[in-house]
């Protein structure tokens, strides 16, 4: 019988390096790759509506439209991997929900947790990486993206307070805290490390 | 202060003539006339992707993008209405989600609650009319109807538990149930004198 995969989740607010860290290390172990929200082709037509959409649209509704995107990325994407034995890398899990959702948007944290062990069937990271950086850090490497800002860029108070949630998470669930503002190959290092004492 | 106004809810299987109930019946109380899932801007795009979209949908994925959808029309459409005093009649409420999801798809029906509780803030309707039909006799109404059948229409053993569903919830909740095999003027009799008793 082959050993269950481990599932990484790495989290943080746009402009922090998470999707260089998380190619890089899915490469390194041979697993799988994945983001939310949309890395199905539900979770694409959510995240064209969420992000992108011109609809209004209520925090409680955005948080439901993000379980589903992880109700159908963990049914479709990360479980199947995982029983088959294959460790998964994923940019943003529960984590973010928590962070965007509550912190930012003020929903009360035990209805996010509610829904979201409905939307996973409780299923939760083996470990967590939050790459931390100053909100004005990250807008400044966002400057440099092409395409105009979705739904959750360019307000620096309310991206604040997702970093500042995002701090508080890591302290809750004990998550690896790694320096964003560090050069690139010294973050590298410093997530293997933490990581390697984490899930072998 | 204006009194609050009451939220009556229509249930029932498709061909089941609940919009013909629900509309004339906002008529008759000046009452908002609205409908889910779909009725606002962003319930149309989940609608989109729920009903009519091509993508493999798991029923938890399902469940929650239909909750988006109900948190959307409550916050804009139907709180906003009944603050203001006035009625609102609703084409499916929370019974369509225990019906199809839960006893349709087999979702656990207290699961489905806990979603559905943080969805709308705990609103429940005054009172929830269920328009009763057997399945054989709702697909041939239906089948008069144009356009290619969605994604909860065409499967008879499907429906068939979804009716038993319903029956069962309007039991629980001491729903006003009437039989819409009738014709259709006796239909309206037995409504209005049922609702009338019930929320005047």
């Amino acid at each position: 019988m082959t050993a269950r995969g481990r599932l990484i989740a790495f989290e943080g607010i746009d402009g922090s390096g998470k999707s260089t860290q998380v190619r890089r290390v899915a490469a390194d172990r041979g697993a799988l790759c994945t983001f939310e929200p949309g890395d199905t082709e539900l979770g694409a037509a959510l995240r064209a509506v969420a992000l992108h959409g011109t609809a209004t649209m209520t925090p409680l509704a955005e948080l439901l439209v993000m379980a589903a995107d992880r109700a159908q990325h963990v049914a479709q994407v990360i479980e199947p991997a995982l029983a088959d034995g294959r460790d998964v890398v994923c940019d943003r899990f529960d984590g973010s929900t928590l962070a965007y959702q509550g912190y930012g948007r003020g929903l009360d944290l035990d209805e996010i947790r509610a829904v979201l062990s409905v939307a996973t069937g409780g299923m939760s990271p083996d470990a967590t990486v939050l790459l931390d950086c100053p909100v004005a850090d990250a807008l400044r490497r966002v400057a440099g993206d092409d395409g105009t800002p979705d739904r959750f860029e360019g307000d620096e108070r309310f991206l604040g307070r997702v970093r500042d949630g995002f701090l508080a998470l890591a302290d809750l669930g004990s998550w690896i805290v790694v320096d964003a503002t560090l050069p690139v190959d010294e973050v590298a290092r410093l997530v293997d490390e933490r990581l390697a004492a984490s899930v072998r």
